[in-house]
């Protein structure tokens, strides 16, 4: 049987080793384990969330409704946008899906940073396109627009704040470069990590109802993975231009998210104040880590998001083998060597999580 | 913004109506209504799934094990194959989804039966590729064969027993038709309702393990939204060569399946008991539809699934009114016009639904 042959070139996506997996190869008791691997919210999920879905078990036989009237009517109301704009996602990941399907086609390109999500350039490549990024590690405006006049991509990709370096653009910088572009590129702004930048600058923030309104080409994509506490849900969305939101929608699987997930996602926007703690929580425990990365003369990147970044000394540690070294005992972290980076992506935890993850990393690093 | 010119042609996929509509739109209180549209299960869903659920509701923060080791372990012991053989979709539609866009380019074909699932043609449609299908109600292979000779279709669609007429096929046949097909054409054997079907004929068994050794080009689907009761939870799996698994793995998004989902569709294969006195109420409860329709000399097709199509008298009711009428009151069937047939498909459901629609049947028709 011959498959396409786009398939050939496409790599498989590497995730956070899950907390089964250590369980499995290396005999650890569950409790003992503590991934901080995969940006997941530390604190959970709200526990009106937990509640609703325990009274909600009854409705798993049922199809959702696939209108998902409640959860985009909740979306257009916390964005200030109308319910025509929004679409439901399993995941981001699958808004992302949807938009390049609906655009590219073999032989296309598309744009990116340096260092980012690798899930845009494999649905890029499923389509038969071809992935232009810059040398950057950070996001370099600059560059995206000289590659952008050199290589006409139909669709640009900004992740602000960025996985997995945790830098963000200040919001006067991305709308001058959106100035820049043609309105027939599409540009696809990822603001998954966008609650977190707002709260340590708000400077960074990027507001969905805005740049839609001031640049139609804009789909805006967030989840519901992170602030809110529902990786394992998978749920996430676009805003966009109606028009743009009718393309993916050809392109929509009926009941794209199962019923549990949109109940939750609708029932964890109304919980503001478990999102607040949370943030503060994280912005305060990130200076832990900055403070032990500087006292151990570590370079860090400065992060906007629920992670901190921090690069070893080549000369003397191997990202591989201190990730290595931290999974045997139960602590797993996020290995960026795939990515070319001989550095540690660490989720901030609860401070009891961080306390033993610094612990141990005072003693290796 | 272009978007692919394939997405022009594709039609929006119509669902069972949800009753979260039926209460909007005509003011019903959910007790109410009574769905019996979707094929989804009366029973609900295993009690033990239920109490795994509720007691899981702390793992939605986390995302799911990529590798869905404990499900496909379980699928694999389930129907006799190496969990190498085994995809998990979010429904058995994105394994539809992933077989389409694993082989189909703009100009292809895929060949179907007349009246069939609907979503096959969407996706086909999707990736540019033409639907060609028999002109008759019933699976007719003579005139598959016949289609197939003269389109060269890169995939066959066989769905049995079928939806929405509810038809099966013999195992036999099906093995007579396949030994025509070239190895290089997919066929895909969309097994939603087997169970149901060979709980009333042990001879429209086909199973995974067989089919699959026998003819390495097929591909088997199945659900966990029927039996199983989990419709909402969307998760289907296919089963195949491990050539063709690997071609879906590059086109599958991670995290696929929810955290939720895959752990309920994994409890839901333990709990035979639930699914064994669901079979049997099934057949029990179809029996008496087919005693009315015979009482009334209303064409019925011979159903091996959850539901049955009864064709109304054209020359005295129009399905479309007598649905509306029924909507209006909460009782929601499935008016298959959009399918060209002036016929209600009813989900078989508890002896006390069925009591109600009876009743209504009755009068009305």
């Amino acid at each position: 049987m011959r498959f396409q042959p786009a398939l050939d070139k496409i790599p498989a996506y590497e995730a956070g080793k899950p907390i089964e997996l250590v369980v499995r190869e290396y005999g650890i008791s569950p409790e003992k384990v503590l991934k901080l691997a995969s940006n997941e919210n530390p604190y959970g999920v709200s526990p009106k969330v937990s509640e609703v879905i325990k009274e909600a078990v009854y409705k798993m036989p049922l199809y959702p409704d696939d209108s998902y009237k409640a959860l985009k009517d909740a979306l257009a109301k916390t964005h200030g946008v109308d319910a025509k704009n929004v679409i439901q996602g399993n995941g981001s990941d699958q808004i992302f899906d949807f938009a390049t399907r609906s655009i590219l086609s073999p032989g296309d390109k598309i744009l990116q940073n340096g260092k980012t999500f690798s899930m845009y350039s494999i649905y890029a490549g499923q389509c038969g396109a071809e992935t232009i990024q810059t040398n950057s590690e950070l996001h370099d405006l600059d560059q995206f627009l000289d590659l952008y006049k050199k290589h006409s991509p139909k669709i640009i990709f900004i992740c602000t704040p960025c996985n997995p370096i945790g830098d963000a653009l200040d919001q006067s910088d991305v709308y001058t470069f959106l100035q820049k572009i043609s309105p027939d590129t599409m540009i696809v702004l990822d603001a998954a990590y966008m609650e977190f930048g707002k709260t340590r600058d708000p400077k960074k923030e990027v507001q969905a109802s805005d740049i839609i309104s001031k640049f139609p080409n804009v789909l805006y994509t967030n989840t519901f993975s992170k602030i809110y506490g529902l990786g394992g849900m998978r749920i996430g969305y676009g805003i966009a231009s109606e028009e743009m939101i009718r393309a993916f929608y050809k392109l929509r699987p009926p009941f794209n998210v199962s019923q549990l997930s949109q109940l939750a996602a609708a029932t964890a926007l109304s919980d503001r104040e478990f999102v607040e703690n949370y943030l503060k929580s994280n912005l305060k425990e990130m200076i832990r880590y900055e403070e032990f990365a500087k006292k151990k003369g570590l370079f860090y990147f400065e992060s906007y998001a629920n992670f901190i970044t921090i690069k070893l000394d080549q000369a003397k540690l191997d990202s591989t083998q201190t990730f290595e070294t931290l999974l045997k005992e139960g602590i797993i972290l996020r290995n960026l060597k795939s990515y070319g980076l001989n550095a540690l992506r660490i989720t901030i935890g609860r401070p009891e999580q961080n306390d033993r993850v610094l612990e141990r990393l005072s003693e290796l690093l």
